[in-house]
């Protein structure tokens, strides 16, 4: 059980965390605050390229904006030895602790990166209300992952104080960039997950919106493809040769309106969406270049590559239209994926038990995507097991809305499952 | 001076066609009553496969309508000599008179066949209030070829009883074919213009629209190109498997819409149409083809290639869209076109003398099409002379509206144009 | 158990459908076939206005297929007496048979139409090999309505054999037209239902591809709408005043294409398809009137009625658009639906027991539509309870393909599942 | 006849603005430059709200932005009391000077506006290699108007040193915001036309690609209306609930297609464009808000306002397809126009005497808007007269090229003719 004394600190790293959101890739003062702490209470810590594989950052930030967020976490008084190796935007933390007994390696999964939104300053919202509100421009913790550091944090120190339970090892992999779902695949390929039997993570709030609630099967998640999708043609002068101009506004519209009547698939829920468009250079030129951000999702893998080879046709068919050059950039993408089932029996068993639960939701669809799906299909297909939930929460005017907020104690709850979850695991 | 006394025999004429009115590749009471005239006058007469290369006749009609029709011009009393070289639907006359003094050859061009429409039955109709209306049905002279038919025998009749005038020779070429726009190219090959040195011809109406006018120097035609588009995909339930199919009515869909989108050309008017489109077989099922007739035009030729280029990619990129077969089949094309200045020139001089002539319109843009042009580029590039008037006359409501009708004045006042002209072209 | 001697009759019922196949509102000789065998077998037999509504006929064929349907009945040999009721399209049978004890009413519904589509006359196709395809130009038994009539005359006669088994009554609905969703919503206006306690109806093949397979709880039907769509414009002349004119084929492409793009529903499956598309009239006139056939279905009535809902808003939109008229006339249309649990428990005893019985498919998700459903929704809302099965066979090409065949045996085994089931109802 | 002495200064004037390109409104430096030197050639000088109607100035830049160029020109030498009246974007300027004798007012106009867009920076262009490329990041004038006020200043140079011609009035209308077609809107009510006789203005190139070579009847410009159009509608999480969105950014592209499709106009050339698209916010949300440009042109005020009417349509129609809110705000227009006959003959007449002319092109359709046309439109209908001519010279790579440039002799030749036609305007 979580030390109850130690939840003010744990409310307070949240409220920091909140008022410094960083998101994808820029997270330096998530990363230097969980380093500083890990380091404090003897964990083995990992930073910068010991587990995050450049190659594999997709979208990385501007040098400008990378030095700024930099600077920020300095300017909060984050060391600069918990920092330098994240410099550069290789952000993330990972922490071991070993115990004196063997076992299985029991990994957490925690992501820590804020959105890019603006929070509501409205006195009616609590973060505006007490002062803690998001002082980054542009930057703000609307889906919690705040929390979730901070339910980490809480969870790592009961281990570190609780050294003895420990057999085998317990891992904290605290994640960049869940937002753009980059991070996860950027952390594979340095090992992190090499030596996971169990991964364990889960989300504040989604669809279990009520304090005390505790949502075990989380399934029907979402596999998603994101594309950056940018249509070239040739400029020309709209009143006098509309004739010779190759006009990538156009076809960007023709392609867009057909990829939302790509047929639905017969055998499970897809779907599709252009989140932003961007083109043109001015009123009386033939459009050159317009840009769109489109993604695709679906409940099977393969309803989703269905959707890719559909959306691949289209968009290629509507530069063919218009004699223009398409380019398609992967941006991220994350398969659906589906809990282990033991975990969940495991999991149902132990959350009934917990004084503070007031219910326990066996199984829900979500419907939708975490890159903690393919940390997850990565473990369970060497034969370890891994397990998505819900802590319940209120979230105020719901995830990404400029009112996103949450009852912290979730944060204790969250962090007092993963640890009674932990003793039946390893019992 | 034209015969006034033949006047009333030319009205018989026009109207008899018009009771008997029958469109593209079916005018065998036109092409019958004109060779029996012909031939009574003196004329060397050529018809069926002499004037039309079946190998250039595009959408010919059914054996079952050309059966039927090629009957009703029997019924018509047209005797069988006259009819049975255009068995098949080679329809079309080429009359040549010789005169005794060697001169140039000149023709005149008339088209013959009826609209496929529906003319009205109203009384404040003429043909229909003096019993002349159509009764073929689904058939009707509503762009005023039957008073075209009218004025190029009167003016035949006109040569036989002035034998003496001819220098060189008259030759009357009675072409099929004009609204689908496929007599003129059908008739090329066979060697029609390989002798003419003036090729004259003209249309009642239009932009001319008050008996007594004649526009000299009708300009500014439109090249026209039609296709006719098929789509061809897969189909597949709509409800159980929509993604199995391939749906060829959205891709035609997909295609109209952007076809209509091209972009206007810096250098003249263009056009494009789809006039007719089916596709699909019932409710529940993904279309497997869809068939659209698509036309487009332009001031100039080289602007109706870039139209017609733009559209191709439009098409081709709409079935790349929707994994489609597509088929563009020419279904008809002529030329944009211009009159010969020389010839302007002296038919301007012409009509400002003739008695019955209340206004000469010497220059007007009527942004029309007609396979006329095509003849006259045949002519043009070899080094003879075209000209295209318009007779005056009103037009009822309209060409190709059910109550289109004319003043009958203008056969005779055509016929006259025409007979003048001769004298001045050969003095 | 039904007799086995009789089988040889049912298969020989079926193909003399099958060869002599009528689609809605035109299955004159199935009405007159099933009435015959009724009235010999002793049932009630009620006919033409009796059992359906004119008012809530949806898309009548003309008078002149009418008629020529209903001398192919006679033709065939059936008597006037049992045609003459169905004259004008009212097509269908209720048949039903009292016993001596009380007990409940057990409806049985078969459907009787045929499709309107080609039958394959390929020699590897065994109607066409064996001599029983279809001579019906246009018409086919493409979905198995032929072995429901002969399953459904089977049962009657085992009924009228077996007419001490008969606590209450069974009541035999033929129903006409389910191929386009009318004749269920025809039949109700007239008390077809008003006495009956269950309902019990079912459907050869679909995804029960095996002979000897039956499954019992036939899910996930799809709620459907269908409409007939008119856009109308005016017509202009498309080369000389194209502004002149609004765009019906333009303004319907704009429709289909978005119609497609309606946003996919969060809270399960729907569809939207344009089947059929017709419009326009010829080259160079700017279309004036364009109609489509259009459905939408969906897997909950409020996720169809959403469709319909945002189907209007683009329809009303587009003709906006080109300023337009549109006209949505309702074709048909059925609710989703679901089997009465208590039944489909009773089924699954009854299906384990049957000898012929080689699998039994508890429950599976079909996403096909039926106006069944229509009927079920009925009989369960007046506290009734329905059960719609699947007869398993394979399917040749499928359903609705030129080549879907079934096992004759499927007709023996449904005949004999619903003989087994009304022991268990009424014991 | 211009002082040829003169000419260097005018180079030199030309390439200081050429460096200091400043676009529409913000055009300090060259109001500063124009004040200064006519102040100092013995001009009354207006300058600010005397001029500049502030109601009708369309999309004023920001605040940041006015202080930014604003300090620019202060930096670059101005005096404040020639900037003050401009403050917050009331640029441009009037001269006027007064003769001794009586006669007309003569009023010339210039426009002084840069370009928003980069220039090259290759050594191949001349800007660039002979450092005067601007200096100004995203501006640069590639129109040519920098030429255009130094041809003015070059001009009321020579008046001032030639005070004595002048009967009546010479009037310098250097006019801000051409690019943006907004400046001669709001210079209007401001009475800057009230006593205007003749009103003489052209552009540099355009049709007239040869030094020497000048265009006097320059007909055929296009009538053009800007509208900037926003739809709203309401975000929602695209994978788990896209229904509840309602896609603005879909609703853009329905309606841009569409508005490409309005039929052409069957009188003459008409144009759409939409040159600049942004909207929606991320990925995975059903974009609330998408913003275009939009600009249609035509040869005749009537067929533009056609193209007006028929976009309002489609855009209205789009919104109602997707329930979306559409704001369409006006953002600028000009007229068509033309010149008055008697200017033109004037013109040809002295142009054929210019020792430098090479080639008079009597007559040329260009196709370009202006809102010269504006202006002229207010003179002719009080009575007035107006001429637009080209000043022929190369044009590098074209109007609005990162590469366009000019022969600098163009401003010496239109300052000439400028110079040479007043002579004729006043005998």
């Amino acid at each position: 059980m979580i030390n109850r004394a130690h939840f003010a600190d744990a409310v307070t790293w949240r409220r920091n965390l909140h008022r410094l959101a960083q998101p994808a890739w820029l997270e330096f003062y998530a990363t230097g605050l969980i380093a500083t702490q890990l380091t404090a209470w003897g964990y083995e810590v990992k930073l910068g390229s010991q587990i995050i594989d450049a190659a594999k950052q997709l979208l990385p930030p501007s040098q400008e904006r990378l030095a700024q967020e930099y600077q920020r976490a300095l300017d909060a008084g984050i060391k600069e030895e918990f920092l330098a190796p994240a410099k550069g935007g290789y952000t993330g933390v990972v922490g071991i602790l070993k115990g004196d007994l063997p076992g299985p390696t029991v990994a957490y999964r925690f992501d820590i990166d804020s959105n890019e939104a603006r929070e509501s300053a409205s006195l009616a919202h609590r973060p505006a209300a007490e002062g803690f509100a998001s002082e980054v421009p542009g930057c703000a913790h609307l889906c919690g992952h705040d929390s979730h550091v901070a339910m980490g944090l809480l969870l790592a120190r009961y281990f570190s104080e609780n050294h003895g339970k420990i057999k085998g090892a317990v891992k904290f992999i605290f994640q960049p960039n869940e937002e753009n779902l980059s991070g996860a695949a950027a952390m594979i390929p340095k090992g992190v997950l090499d030596d996971v039997d169990y991964l364990l993570g889960g989300h504040v709030g989604v669809v279990a919106p009520q304090t005390g609630s505790i949502a075990i099967d989380v399934h029907s998640s979402l596999a998603v493809t994101r594309s950056e999708v940018t249509f070239r043609g040739k400029p020309s002068h709209s009143g006098t040769r509309p004739d010779l101009g190759k006009n990538a506004l156009l076809g960007a519209c023709a392609a867009i309106t057909n990829l939302y009547a790509i047929a639905r698939h017969g055998l499970g829920p897809s779907r599709i969406n252009v989140g932003v468009i961007e083109g043109g250079s001015t009123w009386n030129v033939i459009p050159e270049r317009t840009y769109f951000k489109m993604e695709t999702r679906a409940i099977e893998n393969s309803i989703n590559e269905y959707m890719q080879t559909k959306a691949h046709e289209v968009l290629r068919g509507a530069a063919a239209m218009y004699d223009l050059e398409v380019e398609i950039i992967p941006a991220a993408s994350c398969p659906s994926g589906s809990n282990s089932p033991k975990l969940v029996a495991v999991g149902l068993e132990v959350a009934k038990k917990l004084p503070w639960v007031k219910e326990v939701i066996p199984d829900i669809a979500w419907f939708g995507s975490e890159d903690f799906m393919l940390l997850a299909d990565v473990v369970q297909k060497k034969g370890g097991q891994a397990l998505f939930v819900l802590h319940g929460t209120p979230i105020g005017g719901g995830h990404h809305s400029e009112t996103f907020d949450i009852d912290e104690e979730a944060i204790y709850n969250g962090a007092d499952f993963y640890a009674a979850l932990y003793d039946s695991l390893v019992k």
